[in-house]
């Protein structure tokens, strides 16, 4: 036994259309999400893991297969999340000091959440495990941070879409996990632009579900 | 019994990249075809049928399954074929009044063959059974032309990727088949542009092969 713990990998998983966009542009003041992102993340939403571990609901329905068995894994072994200001709700409450976040009192992550901003605040304790740091640091520097946190567990990097373009450009990513809606949203931000080649350091898998999504996975050894 | 034959489909069959590219950039006068060109059609040219009806390789060699299965359908039930007059080679050879296609004396088609273009010729009967007729009207009139040559077989839209994008976008493509390689190409023509909600028109089904290519399927009744 060794009191270093091995570093976890750094993993991402998205929700995209066939056409590339992991971001919709469809929201109104009444459907504050859009029917798009509805769409995109249905197969997701419907499964048993994200009801029992994102809405609490411990009745035990949902489905299983393919698709749960990707969502089961998204929560696996996970020690750390990095996330954008925007997907914490920064830019949209950028002047409220006690903004603590989308998820409520007890956020899905049970684990320390590094939140990248430039203007940084004191951490915030929140119940079941998450705290939420903010750093103002580089990617590279961040994760350094989220790894020490993490005790050997990966770190997963949660979004938004432009913060894992900057990490998968950097090289800085294990694993990519991205599931693929059959459905053709035309508009919003492309995650592959830039990408040319990206399959050269990775093994790429390929996985369909009943559900018509495609589950596509990088890998390569940490 | 009747005379008058129902009419077939309309059907598209096109290899892209992960980020939705249909077309390669990196051609070069020693490699015309380009790297990127082997890498997006492997699974396909790797494939028993292909060697078989497009190499004349009676060896039986070459995979089968999934991607076969595909290949297989490709060459059924087609009694005609619409395809671009770059893609016959007129946008190459524009001064060569006996340009007779890329294929040899005996096309892989062998059935009638409608090449789009501004400049028609006469037509060019070739061994095998392939006919290249050349029209210059627009894409719902030469479709026409086509059923009526194909006798209630389906009419294949062949390419290239501009070709089939307006069919696709004058809503006359009743089955879209799409193999799409685990490779990143960054740059080319893409597929989906412009092509937001087609799902909407179609049932879609997607299926994932040994070789990582997914193939996904927009199919209508027509």
């Amino acid at each position: 036994m060794t009191s270093s713990p091995e570093r976890g990998s750094v993993r991402v998983d998205l929700n995209i259309s066939l056409d590339g966009f992991a971001t919709t542009t469809d929201q109104t003041p009444e459907n504050p999400m859009g029917a798009d992102w509805q769409r995109l993340v249905d197969a997701y939403a419907s499964t048993r893991t994200f009801r029992a571990r994102v809405l609490g609901d411990t009745s035990g329905e949902g489905t299983t297969g393919v698709d749960d068995r990707y969502a089961a894994a998204y929560f696996e072994d996970v020690g750390a999340e990095v996330m954008g200001a925007g997907m914490f709700g920064l830019h949209d409450f950028p002047d409220d000091p006690d903004w603590r976040g989308w998820w409520g009192d007890e956020p899905p992550f049970h684990c320390p959440v590094f939140v990248l901003t430039h203007t940084p605040r004191d951490s915030i304790e929140m119940a079941g495990g998450t705290t939420f740091h903010f750093v103002s640091e580089p990617p590279a520097a961040a994760l350094e941070r989220a790894h020490a946190a993490a005790g050997g567990r990966d770190v997963r990097v949660g979004g938004g879409i432009t913060v894992v373009r900057d990490f998968l450009l950097a090289g800085l990513v294990d694993r990519l996990h991205v599931a693929i809606a059959p459905i053709l949203l035309g508009r919003g931000i492309r995650l592959w632009d830039d990408l040319r080649g990206l399959e050269n350091d990775y093994r790429v898998t390929v996985e369909s579900a009943p559900s018509q999504v495609t589950h596509v996975t990088f890998r390569r050894d940490h």
